[in-house]
């Protein structure tokens, strides 16, 4: 860096110093309701925005009105740059783990290390060569500095490799010229074509191997995007691909420091301005500081890069490179191909934990444990209604569920499709309506609750869930339903218990005035009225000791046996007259159970109430009578 | 939905299922290098595009070349968004705590909660209103659905609120429109105006507060942006905003679907074809399902939103709402006030990670373990020299460092400003170099290693790092180098045990064949040599039990005391010349010690080595001659 040359830092601090930050007169007002936001008193005048650093416009660009058509070439870096960033680097098993993972997901370039800098790598690149563990469509790229000693080291560690990528780097950004490297920009791009130069000298150490090269001007984003395309056009000019025998252009966000939109106006930069365009791979190598780096990739990609390196769930230095299975599954959500095996998210999650050490988050996109439960009760009921309308298209179209096109509110992929499962999806809690209740109840015990009855439940999962200030989980909604509709028999065993094969729960109480012992139906010919005889056990209104119960034959006529069960309990005194009633199956089989619910009006008015009940049985006319008794007994609760 | 409209899953099913994918013949070839990717056998074609789905073009976008410039106004949604998507979500003590760390932070606009739907949300609310805990600049925004009853609950809830914003939804999205509300564009408009005009005729249960409107199309990302900005403009119809009591429209990325300059396009479109757009607070909701969720905020900002909700952290439904603190801390990093106290960012972590009971990833932006933690030895090099750069360029501008221009390689912010140190930025493992061992020998122990000396060490601690493969962790390198430079005397204390303070380590081994007891110099007048005395105690070469120890009065002549000392010393047979010098204090008070490095060729051509010594005495003398008898030990062991 030559004397005279004003410092970046000097430069800076005057930009910075004059940033308005929110108080510049010439912005226009702010629209807000309500008092202002007042200034923070954080140092803002400390940074210089980034367009003060290194000013560029492109309006040439085309990007912002395209669409991503199909998969990038991906290159997992997770071996290297992911490794470098563990506090616990990975040991031999680990990484040959991750090795097996990433080639049967089906990446074809994998960066495996950097050998010259760490024995561990290249131990372990040799394990790979030697041990014959690199399947033929895979090439593996090896990372050097360019000094002569680490690439000698380099190409020793490739001995035997059928192809290999030699990945050589230096920083070009401003601020490294200045303050690490302290050269101008020639001293800069010398020291990049120096490097080519060099590995070309060194080919012959190389011998038997089908060899590439990539160059990265690192730090990218911290430097004119002129001067980056003359660095790389150099370099490109020392190497001298063909279209045939391409180079590997690779353009790192090192550090992410703006807008996807800069950085997309970058590359298609480059992109336009690189010599040799056809001989080139255009890649990025972007990280995550902004939380921007999946937005800038694609972006990019839109702007004309070929190639992205990025490693999987979002592992690497600081914040990580970009996550290649979030890129992968956003194409595959849009109709493309990712053109990797990422079927099964919840075992690549596994495996990626167990070799980096480092936990990813609930809500990670995709493989995080939060991201398809869905927890308000208006997206579970948008999500229930979403299911059955695919499911009734489907049928309507002839065509199979499985492959049928995926339309669902709130769940923009089929969880299926990446080997996660909907049983995560709907947890209950005082925030959620009755969607998910009836979502649970449908999925978990085959019992279609009618709208009614469903807001009825809701109010009491609704009091449960705001008593208790927690999740109301599945159980509790299961627990909850069998308690009030379904209330527990002798012997622990809920009316219920048999058909969900659920395990008693002993800790429900046994309840109820009435219970069903034996019905027998008869109607006579062409239409006549159904006489039905029916045994109940009755326990008395207030449910004393046994002593109280008394055993009651009772006998009904009617137009139907639930209106001949209503004609016998009101000898009773019960005055039950029935408002609606669903049954279902609740199986295909022939020995199926069904699932009867009634709305029924008990008492007389004005002391009536409106109340349902709920009967299992595998006959219809004993559940449609234990779903009366049901409703009896709740009314007398 | 009118029989005679196709059904959206038809429509979308034949979109998919001509998903070319990457097979497409019309795509350019993807340039790669070795052998090309495979199909995945995902299913890839049950998924319709986004364009294919929502066909829209905004051409006349100005957003791509725009800079962010200031703050927009924020609302956290974390008490009601963030609250319902939680396991457990809060209860009030909980929710009390987050509404205190907003209001600290300076959010002028908090989203409350859900009062006609939740108690515990009700409750809440109240509770802020009753004990009056709601600053005067703070305005609540409480969410409803446009029902009557819900409204009346919501509108009681408030009373008392000194101002409040009320806001109704309803999903206006193509696919909900059909499988949800089965209701044609009309009736879905409908539903919206109806909620309108139902708000405002119950404006008199609002008596005393200060009352404003906010309207979200829901599943925005869903629907056409005509059809948005045609609900969204029948609605200001209804409510009559005023520049002067401006409403707002809120447009929900309820189900992030697409690349952000979609969305980017999609906010334009409504900005600009908006009524009364004066009078409208055009603000912004994103989720994060394809990770893009900051990058889309910024994106639309840019393309002219003005608001944006958002929570802390990026809690939220499924993967999230969008990040406040990474938007903020964006704007902050790029010389913009973000108008929110983002100075302790380990504060309000702590706080958040308390009230959702969930964790964030340790890479998340800003936030995670790991984000100032620099692994690789190039980085840590170049972080060491950025932060010398710095200081210089302060000292030479006569600025303060505090408030002096940021700019560091892989820092994009200086962690001080939002609560975070230095102590974490540098680990060291196999893969990293001399640049992280330099930097924490320097911060930690005051020592500061001359490069060849850094180069020796180094080798040190990457056999250390090869063997263990294991982080090296600050602790190790300061054993290893104490044990490798400054080895223990007796009683288990090192040379440099005084000095650094630290406790003495009992696992460290006495070694060492020479130690120095006495010295006295003196130098005769105008230059004449010096003249050295020292007493050593030698334990020989092999280090025998004490028995063999001598102790030795040896003496020697030179033109300093180094020079007199080898002189000295080569009285036993030991040939030392020294290559290079170094000394510094190591701290700036009257009673400094001194830290001295001598690198030394020891003894004759073809058998001599280059070693480095090092010595630390609060006498210069006595330290550089201890880092000549620590070179001279090494090369003896």
């Amino acid at each position: 860096m030559g004397q005279d040359q004003s410092s970046v830092f000097d430069l800076a601090a005057v930009a910075a110093m004059s940033n308005g930050g929110n108080n510049d007169p010439l912005l226009p007002p702010a629209r807000f309701i309500g008092e202002p936001q007042k200034p923070s008193r954080m140092p803002y005048n400390k940074y210089a925005s980034y367009s003060q650093q290194i000013p560029f416009d492109y309006p040439e660009r085309t990007w912002p009105g395209k669409r991503l058509e199909r998969a990038p070439r991906w290159c997992s870096v997770d071996l290297r740059d992911g490794n470098q960033a563990l506090v616990n680097p990975m040991d031999s098993e680990r990484k040959l783990r991750f090795w097996n993972l990433l080639v049967s997901m089906g990446y074809k370039e994998i960066e495996v290390g950097f050998p010259s800098a760490s024995e561990t790598d290249y131990d372990f690149i040799r394990m790979l060569i030697e041990r014959e563990l690199i399947p033929d469509d895979v090439t593996i790229v090896v990372l050097t500095q360019a000094r002569e000693h680490l690439i000698r080291k380099t190409y020793e560690c490739l001995k035997g490799a059928k192809r290999a990528v030699v990945h050589f780097y230096n920083s070009v950004s401003v601020l490294q010229r200045e303050v690490v490297f302290r050269l101008d920009k020639a001293g800069i791009k010398k020291l990049a074509t120096d490097a080519a130069m060099l590995c070309k000298e060194l080919e012959g150490d190389a011998e038997g191997i089908d060899l590439y090269y990539e160059y990265s001007p690192e730090s990218f984003t911290g430097t004119e995007p002129e001067y980056a395309v003359e660095v790389c056009n150099a370099v490109i000019g020392v190497i001298k691909p063909t279209p045939e025998h391409p180079m590997i252009i690779n353009l790192p966000a090192t550090v992410e420091m703006t807008t996807p939109n800069v950085f997309a106006d970058q590359v298609e930069y480059v992109s336009n301005n690189l010599v040799d365009r056809d001989s080139v791979v255009l890649s990025l190598h972007p990280h995550n500081d902004e939380g921007m780096g999946v937005a800038a990739t694609e972006l990019a990609l839109l702007a004309g890069a070929d190639r992205v390196e990025g490693c999987l769930l979002g592992n690497g230095e600081r914040t990580g490179n970009v996550d290649l299975v979030t890129l992968g599954l956003n194409m595959f959500t849009q109709g493309i191909d990712p053109q990797i095996d990422l079927s099964n998210v919840p075992e690549i999650r596994k495996t990626v934990e167990y070799c980096n050490q480092i936990k990813i988050s609930e809500r990670h996109p995709y493989a995080g444990n939060f991201v398809f439960t869905a927890f308000s009760g208006s997206h579970q009921d948008a999500i229930k209604k979403g299911l059955e309308a695919r499911q009734m298209a489907a049928e309507r179209a002839g065509a199979d569920l499985d492959s049928f096109v995926w339309l669902v509110p709130y769940l923009p992929i089929d969880p299926k499709d990446i080997g996660r499962t909907y049983e995560a999806i709907i947890r209950v809690n005082s925030q959620s309506g009755k969607g998910g209740m009836a979502y649970l109840l449908k999925t978990n015990h085959n019992l279609d609750l009618p709208k009614r009855l469903q807001i009825e439940f809701d109010r009491i999962v609704q009091k449960y869930a705001d008593e208790t200030k927690r999740e109301v989980k599945d159980e509790d909604i299961w627990r909850l339903f069998k308690d009030e509709y379904l209330p527990v028999e002798e012997g622990g065993k809920t009316a219920a218990g048999a058909v969900v094969g659920d395990a008693a729960d002993e800790t429900l109480e046994q309840w109820g005035r009435l219970k069903l012992l034996k019905v027998s139906v008869s109607s006579g010919e062409d239409g006549s009225d159904t006489v039905l005889k029916v045994t109940l056990l009755d326990r008395g209104v207030n449910m004393g000791d046994d002593s109280d119960d008394v055993v009651r034959e009772l006998s009904g006529i009617g137009n139907g046996p639930i209106a001949a069960f209503i004609n016998a309990v009101s000898s009773l005194g019960i005055n039950v007259s029935v408002m609606d009633y669903v049954e279902h199956t609740m199986t295909a089989s022939t020995d199926a159970m069904a699932a009867s619910y009634v709305e029924c009006q008990i008492g007389e008015e004005p002391e009536s109430e409106i109340i349902w009940g709920v009967g299992i049985d595998s006959s219809i006319i004993t559940s449609s009578l234990k779903a009366i008794i049901s409703a009896i007994n709740r009314s007398e609760r």
